[in-house]
């Protein structure tokens, strides 16, 4: 199998960086020495692990793509910017025909949907890449379409624990409130606690001192109110390595969807990378 | 809707005496003054919330089945006896047409499934009544068969608090492990850690005083090799009231079914009662 050029939008960004360099260790990858970044940035390149990528802001990422594609046609590209670069970089990607894998959260989710099905390439698009998370989601959403109502008559405690710069409420936990109310819960989204205080969360939840900085710890607690039973789920992520694993599986599938007979799809999820694997 | 006529098999024991009593207070049923016991039980009746139950070992059950049937034609039966008396408990019910919710672990569970399809009267035969976890089972049934692999180069713990008198490992365990060793886990049943000293129950669990006869607290933890995160799953069930519910749901769900056209089928499970309520 020949290696597929990748090219990882969003350096000289903390998330972006991590992913660059794993692919320069990933055998599957070619890391291409270029990356998107935003207006603000000053700097013309970044270096990681030793190897050279030049930084391309948004005045002039046009002008330079077409050699790009032609060094590197079968491109595919991995986009962790900024929820403000979502939509423009997606109707960038479509109108060169550059599939991509969208791990960039926020931005006009609908619009961004719409280009995608519009266009001529595939595309993943994923609020979360880590597998083991996006597979617990899956759980959830089975057991509240198989047996509605499970848990009524119990209480739901949620706390999620993230590095401080996070403002707003975590995408997964709603994601999974939404599943548990289905089960019954009748759980208000803005009862979901917050913890962002990183004494808090290294006296009192243990998170290490290395990841307070960049982590996801989630606890769900759901509790009967007659007291007889307790059910409690938790997800601890530290760091971004586990989203390295799921951002490549979907740069492999897309290499393979758009090799494949064309059956007309082109949004594809985090579920259709795991239901099918390449 | 009348009342369903329900007897409940394995007076004076616990769990018995506390479905006998819920029977009393459930408008759905009525509770016939009969129970099948064991040759060891002297006691010739037992009295429940004031009612009195005739106990029938299985010495002279038969000759006294004929006037009970008559009395109660309708009569489901729940069967909380002891693993010893499943299989001829359930021989009996169906050489008398008796549909019957066997609540009861343990004996020949091939033998009994097979008496059961070769009846003419439908059975629920379930390991575990409660239905959350019945339900969490069969989300990791999913996630087993929908991501196999999902939590490879991960690392399990199992530990599961009982009673002191349980000498087994749960049941419940070993199935849930089943479904983590499909998501890649490779664990052994025999690593479950059993816990079953009652100091450590109270002091270092903290499980209620008054639950610990009577409690089934089971954790799951999944480590990433890497250290990068943490999955854990909790179920904790403080004595006995959480089987009921599942239990008369059960009685419902054989009541409907015996009256529906005749599809052949005679044995059902708890995923049968959750996903077709009555």
């Amino acid at each position: 199998m020949t290696s597929i050029p990748v090219m990882i939008n969003g350096l000289p960004g903390n998330v972006a960086q991590i992913m660059a360099s794993a692919a320069i260790r990933d055998e599957r990858l070619t890391l291409v020495p270029f990356s998107l970044t935003g207006e603000i940035i000053d700097d013309p390149s970044v270096t990681v692990d030793g190897q050279k990528i030049t930084l391309l802001k948004p005045s002039i990422r046009d002008s330079r793509i077409g050699h790009i594609l032609e060094a590197y046609p079968d491109l595919i590209v991995v986009d962790y910017t900024h929820p403000t670069a979502v939509n423009a970089n997606a109707e960038f990607y479509t109108e060169h025909r550059i599939p991509f894998v969208m791990g960039t959260t926020g931005g006009d989710r609908d619009a961004l949907e719409a280009v995608v099905n519009l266009a001529d390439t595939p595309a993943v698009i994923a609020p979360n890449m880590a597998k083991q998370i996006v597979g617990l989601q899956a759980m959830f959403e089975y057991a509240a379409k198989t047996f509605p109502g499970l848990f009524k008559d119990y209480t739901l405690e949620v706390k999620e624990s993230h590095q401080q710069g996070k403002a707003d409420t975590s995408g997964t936990a709603k994601a999974l409130v939404s599943c548990l109310n289905d089960l019954g819960l009748g759980f208000d989204v803005n009862d979901i606690q917050q913890i962002r205080d990183p004494k808090v969360q290294e006296k009192e939840w243990g998170i290490p001192k290395e990841h307070l900085g960049g982590h996801g710890w989630h606890t769900y607690t759901l509790r009967a109110d007659d007291g007889s039973s307790l059910f409690e789920f938790t997800h601890n992520i530290n760091g971004r390595d586990i989203y390295v694993s799921g951002t490549f599986d979907a740069v492999v599938f897309l290499d393979k969807k758009r090799r494949e007979d064309d059956d007309g799809k082109r949004l594809y999820t985090m579920i259709d990378v795991m239901t099918q694997p390449g």
